[in-house]
Order: structure tokens, then C-alpha cells, then sequence
């Protein structure tokens, strides 16, 4: 113990004292059920203590004995052992230019996703702009034709909003399924969004009569051009510039890009360098050939805006495997972009039997929810599922609900129920075969 | 135009009609307050269009004449442009093993703060731990003694709640004040905490009779020790692994920390390795030489753990300055470890007069609170102030008021309002000299 009590310690009495006592009283036990944790919580994992061969911790470890780095990293890292907590490449992508990568959803919790791990999609790469050069042209059915510089779009009011953003192809209907949380539904990400409402700007400049569009341009390779109509963009829609508290990622449209609460990823046009006000949309390339919904008919849905309720069981999940037999607590997020979820209810049998989550505070409008429920697990098979219900009242549908009515070539808005098998082993697979 | 519209561009046809579109149309024009935006927003700032001299900008940019970076960085990292979003060690401060940093809250807009620039505060350094050996052990007073691996702790039933936290020497009460709002209070920061209940881990333990505090060791060099009364434990206290979705940053306590909502931040003990529950405190190093307020008649007062009523405007803050006459927008964030904020005042002459702020939702309990008012300034002096108020009905006090009921050398728990003062010429310093 002399190391871990020397003089220059900086608390050496307090340890002396605590050392002292944990010594050899910390002795590892066996523990089953708590009566005490069933009136306190929902699941009462069978947690068992170290085995001796594992040993116990050293009374002070390595790391205790030393100092440890300087204080005052200028912007932090994660710890260099998170090693699957970072987003990939869609397996089979191989243009990195057009492509899109994936949130490890299975790594994290809660509502909010770290910057450095929201999701990405891009059609010509991430421009590198310079703030200073940038500038939003918002011009046609207005009474001023204006060009903002990034200085005055921020002197206007802002406002700050939890929001989801989820890409309308997240994800395909058709196989191959993902294996993981992250590809099976990976393309969607929760942050605290900051910006100037488009209304804002909208009054400013001045609306014409016959204004029912508004046509959004980036600043990309591919001038990703989408139309979105007059009502929302004076209802909820942000130009905004930061994400998470700090200025827009380079990947998520900085320095400006536009945010559409609730409607495909899409549309929340990044890089935003031009809103023309109009009396028609525009039918860009990314509203025509790209998504739209080809139905079974072989005729498309157009203007398919709102990403439907929709859940994920991101614990325990694809490639995940259950180490114990006993209760369990099954975790998970669930969304949708008509407002607030409602509720959440969970099956362990394949649909038969459903019982309601508890929902994690906040519960806010169109943005991501935490859920969780506890079940047991004693070496059956399992079929895991979630299904959110939204306060519109909107029930989330199973797949072969989703393709009765829609076929299987949408490509977009698959929004179908999530299934997740636990086999003997303990061993967890995407239900979907 | 012909490098924008070539046929290889994967939009081309909508680019076209739009850039001609928007070829001759989008001129610059001056700009005063618009009628529209009056009805639609507290502030109409008299945005002025750039001049000829600065010139339009490019119909085609030059980044969207050409790819941009490729998709999937495996963790993103904010623009080479955003130099000034990082957390600096505090003036004078030389050792950076037992210093603290602090987030640049002038930066940062909104209730959450990105992991990278949480603010730091270490007494030994930050030890690089191996969550593989780290372990908990939980006894003293308690049925049974355990000892926890991280995957144990994994799986118990978890919450994840949006908290702030800060040093209780935020700022200190004696000169030299701060230039910026980072320097004078960037020891706070805003995230969503996620953790096993305190209450659920000692419930499974089982709590004896006359248990009334619990001792929480932390694994660092300092061995970080502090004494929370059990009834604090069996309410909101957390066991946390992640911050903000993903798992905690070395500088956050990797793998475990203790989380104490509203209470000082010395007391959320990170690298968490031990909890010892007693029948009275350790009365540790920093607990007493330390993290005690010293009264004017030389006594201290100890366990002075809440947070109390605190807000900080970020915008105009000091170093930064008005260039145009006319309306603007003030921005803040209030806090109280006590709850949620009620209300924000704010005043633009030293606080003669207040009007009350808007508090951007989500308004959450020990949770940052964005706040918003309109002020005008027309090249005069001005005070800027902002006072919060707790739903305890709690107000906010002057240093003045503080100093005459703790003195000068309480160091810790200064919640004092921060005036900035506007000089004539627009610039914002610290109006506390």
C-alpha cells in the first residue's frame, strides 16, 4: 500500500482511511434477486460477482498510483477502446461520393446523437466552405431579392430544437437485410438543431401572392435541389447553423443548411445557398427520379414528405448475445415525424402478446424517444419487436401491412416493424429472413 | 456557365433552369425593418445586403463546381474553420494535472454541449482506463459486498436524463475577473447523462440499518473522495456510462462515474471504483480544505452541495461587439440545481429595469435553459444583465447581495448576476470591476 499512500499524495489521509477499510472486506459473493430491487426498478438482473479466478481489483489499480493526462485536450476524444462506436460505409457501397454512412444505434443511448456519429448522405461528397465566402440568395415570388452573409443570418432570433432527422430510405424493402441495429435502420440520428426560423426570413424578405413553394438549392457537387411547400415552411422549418450546442459538422450542411422538422432527411437541404420562392415545385431530379414511391402499380407516390412512426430495438439487437438467463431489460428508440410518440408497445413472442415500454423524459415532438421494458429470457427462442404508436394515433405497421398497400419497390418509407430473433444460444438475428 | 450544367453533373437539367433563373434576378438590395417580420418576430435587425464591393457571389460557387470529401470519416470533427470553439486551460493556470478548462460558452448555442468541449476538471489528471479491468465495489453498510464488472453494471435497468453540471468555483468571488462569458463561467456544461439509479444498485446490495451517507471513491491519482447523504442516493443520483448517447470521454470519468443532479460538480466523482456506505461522512480532503465556503467570520460552511439559481448572457458577451444600430437579439442560459427555471429577467441598464425573457423549450429540471429577449441599442452605454428565477421561487442575487451574507473568500457557490457593459462603440466587456 505504500505506493498508494506516499506523502505527496494529494488525499493521502482519506485514502489511508478508506484502503484501509475496503481491503479485504470486499470480497466478491454471490448475488440472485434483490426483493428490494423488485420494489425499486423493473428488472432484477441475476448479477454475478467476479469469480476468484478472475480475482478481485487490485485496492488500487495502475491507474490510481499515477498521474494521469493534462487537463485541457482543446476538443475531446472518445476513449481509444470505443472502437465500435464509430459509423460506417453501407456494406456494398463503393462511391464514397454518392453514399451514405450509418449511426451505430446499437452503441448508444438516449435522444441525442453525438455529432462525430450522426448519419451521412451525400450525392457529390462534403464541400469544404468557407463561412466568410458563404451567402443565401433568397429570391422570386418575394418583395426583396436579398443575399445574406452568415453574420446576418445569425442576428436574427433563433431558436434551438431536439429533432430526429431520418433519410427516407432507411431502410430498403427489399433484401439483403442488415445484420445490425445501425444497418437495418442506421440512417437516423437525434440532435438539439439552432437556427433562424424560415418564417423569419420569409416576412422579412416579403412573400408575393401565388408563393407556394419554396425550392431549396445546395451549395454541393450536386446542387441537391428539393421543393417544399408554402404551409410548412411558415410553420416549423430552421435555416440553421449549429447542431448539438456547436456550429453545423461539414457533413451536416455547415455553414448553413436548411431543417425540415419531421419530413425526409432529404429535404433538410445542407449547405443551403438558395430559396426560391415559387408558385409550383420545381420537380428536380431529387423529387422525380429520386424519391418517389413506385407502387405496385407501377405509378409513384409524389411528395411523400413525413417519415411515419417508427421504432428500433437497439438493446438487445442484431449481433448482440444474451451471456445469461434470467430478466432482462430490452431497450430502444422510437419516432415519428406527425409529432410526439404516444407509446411504445414491446412483444418477445413475435407480435402475439404486447406489453406497453416505459418512455423516457423528454418526450418531445418529433424527436427521438427512449423506450425500455423488462423481459425474461431462460434459453427459449425469442422473437423481439417494438411497435410505436404517435398521438396522431398512427400505429406502426408490420411489413406485410406496408406491402399490401405499397408494394415492394418503394424503396422509401419503409417504416415496418423490426424484428430481432434470440435463438437458444442466446444469440440475436434480424427476425427478417 | 458551362463547368455547372455539363452533362456528367447529377442534377444538370434543374441546375440549369435554376441558375439561369437566378443568373441576373438575385441583386443585392438594402433592407430596413420589415412590417412582415414584426408580426412574425420579436426582432427585426436592419440586416443590410452587401455592397457592390464585397460582390455577388458566384452562381456556382467554386465547391460546387467539383466533388467534395468523401462519406463515412468514422468519427467527424467540426470545420478546420470553428478555431475558436475550444476549451482553454484558465488564465494562469500552470499544472495541468490538477487544473480545470472551460467550455466556450459564447460559442455554443442551445441546452447541450458536444462532448469535446464539456468542461474539465481534474485534480491528478485523467487516467486512461481499461474498462475491461475497471470494477465497482459497493460496501460498508450493506447486506451484501459486491464488486461489479462494467458489464454487469450494463445490465441493470438505466435512464438517460438531459442534466447540466458545474465546478462549485464558478467563477471564484475575488479579482481578476473574466473577459469572456467562458472565463467567467465555463465551468458548466449541458448534456444527456445515461446511468444505472443509484437507488436500484443499492437496493441490490441491500442497505443496513443506520446507513446515511455514501462515500464514492473515484480511481484516479487524487483518488477523488466525497460523502453524499443517502437520501440524495435513493432520489436522482446516477451511475453513468454515457454522455450524450455514446460512452463517457476520458475527461468525464471513462467507464463510470457518479452523477449528482443539481449538486456541485467535485461530488459526480468520475472514474468511479468504490461506494462505501456509512452512518456519517468521510469529511475527505475535499470536503474540507476543500469545497468549503469560508464565511467573513471565519467559519466555513460544509456540505453546501446545491447548485443554486445561475444565469450567464452568451450573446453580446464580453470580447464581442455590436456593429450596427438598431434591434438585437440577447441570448443566454440559466440553470438550478434545484429544479427548473421558472423565469429569466433581463435588463439592458444595470438593472434599473427587467423584462422577462422566452425560454426555448425543452425547459427541463438541473438542466441547462436557453433564454431570448429583444433589446435595442442605438450607440448608447449599456448594462446587460439577466437574473433567473427557480420554480422554488428562488431569485438570482447581485455579488453585492452574496458578499454581504458570505463575504469575500467563500470561493465556491458564487451564482452572482453578470453584467456586460456595451460601450458607445459597441464593444462588450465584463461590467463587474
Amino acid at each position: 500500500m505504500s505506493d498508494a499512500t506516499n506523502d505527496s499524495s494529494p488525499s493521502a489521509p482519506s485514502r489511508r482511511r478508506f484502503l484501509a477499510q475496503s481491503g479485504t472486506s470486499a470480497v466478491a459473493a454471490a448475488v440472485g434477486m434483490g426483493g428490494a430491487l423488485q420494489a425499486s426498478a423493473q428488472v432484477a438482473p441475476a448479477v454475478s460477482a467476479a469469480p476468484a479466478s478472475k480475482g478481485l481489483p487490485p485496492n488500487v489499480p495502475a491507474w490510481t498510483r499515477s498521474l494521469g493526462e493534462p487537463t485541457a485536450t482543446p476538443y475531446g476524444k472518445p476513449s481509444s477502446h470505443e472502437v465500435a462506436a464509430v459509423r460506417k460505409m453501407y456494406p456494398g457501397l463503393t462511391e464514397p461520393m454518392s453514399a451514405y454512412s450509418v449511426t451505430p444505434l446499437q452503441e448508444l443511448d438516449g435522444i441525442i446523437t453525438p455529432n462525430g456519429l450522426h448519419y451521412e448522405r451525400h450525392h457529390a461528397g462534403v464541400p469544404q466552405i468557407d463561412p466568410a465566402q458563404h451567402r443565401l440568395i433568397i429570391h422570386g415570388l418575394t418583395e426583396r431579392e436579398l443575399i445574406f452573409t452568415m453574420e446576418e443570418i445569425r442576428q436574427f432570433p433563433s431558436v434551438s430544437r431536439i429533432y430526429f432527422l431520418e433519410c427516407s430510405g432507411n431502410p430498403i424493402f427489399v433484401p439483403p437485410y442488415g445484420k445490425t441495429a445501425a444497418e437495418v435502420t442506421g440512417l437516423v440520428s437525434g440532435a438539439q438543431w439552432t437556427g433562424v426560423p424560415l418564417k423569419t426570413l420569409l416576412h422579412h424578405v416579403g412573400l408575393k401572392k401565388g408563393a407556394k413553394w419554396v425550392v431549396a438549392e445546395g451549395a454541393d457537387g450536386a446542387a441537391m435541389t428539393r421543393s417544399i411547400p408554402i404551409e410548412k415552411c411558415l410553420d416549423d422549418v430552421l435555416v440553421a447553423f449549429s447542431q448539438n450546442g456547436e456550429r453545423l459538422r461539414p457533413e451536416q450542411g455547415y455553414p448553413l443548411r436548411l431543417f425540415v422538422p419531421g419530413y425526409e432527411g432529404n429535404m433538410s437541404i445542407k449547405w443551403l445557398r438558395r430559396l426560391q420562392v415559387t408558385d409550383q415545385p420545381a420537380y428536380s431530379k431529387e423529387e422525380t427520379s429520386k424519391y418517389t414511391d413506385l407502387m405496385a402499380d407501377g405509378r409513384a407516390r409524389k411528395f411523400s414528405f413525413v417519415m411515419e412512426a417508427k421504432s428500433i430495438i437497439t438493446s438487445p439487437s442484431g449481433t448482440q448475445k444474451l451471456t445469461r438467463k434470467g430478466s432482462h431489460e430490452l431497450r430502444g428508440i422510437a419516432w415519428s415525424g406527425h409529432g410526439k410518440i404516444r407509446s411504445v408497445d414491446v412483444s418477445v413472442d413475435g407480435g402475439r402478446n404486447w406489453q406497453e415500454a416505459t418512455l423516457d423524459a423528454p418526450v418531445l415532438s418529433k424527436a427521438l424517444t427512449s423506450f425500455r421494458a423488462p423481459f425474461e429470457w431462460n434459453g427459449e427462442e425469442l422473437m423481439l419487436m417494438s411497435r410505436a404508436v404517435d398521438e396522431t394515433g398512427y400505429v406502426q405497421p408490420t411489413l406485410a401491412q406496408l406491402i399490401a398497400v405499397r408494394g415492394k419497390f418503394s424503396t422509401y418509407h419503409n417504416n415496418a416493424i423490426q424484428p430481432w430473433r434470440v435463438a437458444a444460444s442466446g444469440e440475436v438475428t434480424n427476425g427478417r429472413v
